[in-house]
């Protein structure tokens, strides 16, 4: 039994105190606002998190603190891929002991060119490691950060290996035909995109929806595309939802989306980054307004 | 006063016990080794170690143990950079802690395309937060692994801001000219090669030498080139020492590694390896016992 809620995830950003420690608070009012637009899920942790910019420790304070804000489980991933397999290890079992079963893992991402076989074991190990059946287990490709490809037949090979426990894939390849491919020859399996670009495909190809880092921004428009993906307009919601993404995506996603929020609110959690991300300069500043100018987005205040 | 000694220096592998737990008496005889058959000096904990396979406690405690080996601190240099800052402050203050004043750190590596300022404050942030007088960092730079840059103008901000303190760099890119730059626009500074292909280069253009995978069972032959640097056949070792390096380059380097210590020392500590990394096939062996044979190799037995 999977239960993962379909729909338009956002993957959350993670406000930062001044000190650059984690604003608990801050992150658990972010969640609970995506969720009352519209989302979903949110899935926190991830490469929008600034997830491995931070210690196992404090993930783990992360994920507990999380736990106490009376989110429902089917709502909620938790990234906890890392290089280290005893890392993996300890931030999944915190997720499950925070009452969080649905969790996205990145491949072990240090070595290159690693066999096929190798990232079986590495993925295999940890989950035997954790050991619990309620676990559900979203494998997360984002090729880009990790150097690696996650084949349709690992996926399927990961599937066998553990029916019923590894559940889907987050495809970040920014490729339709990879996701295509899986969605095609997976079928029952979770293959979430990356984008939002392909919110409507995935949904008419029979996958869950998309997990956006833009989401922090568009909940709203992409909340839309899910409701009415059957509707005549719904193309045209679409088109108007990809359009506003590619004008994003001409900026830096994490220092982009932490700005527009920052404007927003006012709240100074959403203008710190960890190195090596780095906040906008001023120009690019400008230019992020002129390119957000009279677009849909989403903002909390 | 940087303190680091000169020469061939090899970036050991890490032995395992059957359970992948580190087995931390047969790492300190395997280093003793390398200095014994002439190696300028051994660092621990690099991409060669699968460092970044181990959780950060079972990295504090393979140098706590190392630091008991009754080691030369100027012939030690551990590898502390992570993706989390926290990680990488934590391991260098245990390299301290231990006796170790000479670190190795990887950039940030998990997010890409980031900005030349982002590197320069995740190693600036870092080195404050150790704030050691007595630290010596060498910047490890390997784009293979961790699809950045480290351009020499970054270097060359480093030092300046840390001066004494950032005192060189491993180069792993592979290529002469990212070296040859570094080695002339920074007298004095500490320019490692990454392979042992450029050790006599790296010497003649004023470095200090190379930190090589290899190294692990090349290390005599690697030591002569150093002694033997202005003799009349200086050229025609490292010319061999070339061959030998281009024959072992042909298998996946870790697992290749381990294999001819398993085989040389018969001992069950070298071979095993954490996944994603796996064993050499049947096939594979065969193919590295046909491309050995008649290598002038250093192997413990």
């Amino acid at each position: 039994m999977t239960d993962i809620a379909p729909g338009a995830w956002a993957a959350s950003l993670t406000p930062l105190n001044a000190d650059l420690s984690i604003d608990h608070p801050a992150l658990a009012a972010h969640v609970r606002w995506l969720m009352s637009q519209g989302a979903g899920g949110v899935a926190v942790l991830g490469t929008t998190g600034e997830a491995n910019s931070f210690s196992v420790a404090e993930r783990v304070e992360l994920i507990a603190a999380l736990g106490k804000a009376g989110l429902e489980s089917k709502r909620i991933i938790v990234g906890t891929g890392a290089c280290a397999a005893p890392d993996t290890i300890a931030l999944t079992r915190a997720s499950l002991d925070a009452g969080f079963v649905n969790v996205m893992m990145l491949p072990p991402f240090y070595y290159k060119n690693v066999s096929e076989e190798g990232l079986f074991q590495a993925f295999a190990r940890t989950i035997e490691a954790v050991n619990d059946p309620r676990l559900r287990v979203i494998i997360y490709d984002f090729p880009l950060m990790t150097g690696l490809t996650i084949s349709t037949a690992l996926l399927a090979r990961l599937r066998n290996a553990f029916d019923g426990i590894v559940v889907g894939v987050k495809n970040s390849s920014g490729a339709w035909p990879a996701m295509e491919d899986a969605l095609a020859q997976l079928p029952g399996f979770k293959v979430f995109a990356g984008t939002e670009q392909f919110l409507l495909p995935t949904l008419r190809a029979g996958g869950p929806g998309c997990i956006s880092a833009t989401a922090n921004v568009t909940i709203g428009a992409l909340a839309e595309i899910v409701t009415r993906q059957r509707d005549a307009n719904a193309e045209a919601l679409q088109t108007e939802a990809t359009r506003v993404r590619l004008a994003l995506q001409q900026f830096p996603a994490i220092p982009a989306l932490k700005e527009l929020l920052s404007q927003s609110t006012g709240r100074a959690a959403w203008s710190h980054l960890r190195p090596p991300l780095v906040n906008l300069d001023g120009e690019r500043v400008q230019a992020l307004r002129a390119a957000t100018a009279g677009l849909r987005l989403s903002l909390p205040v």
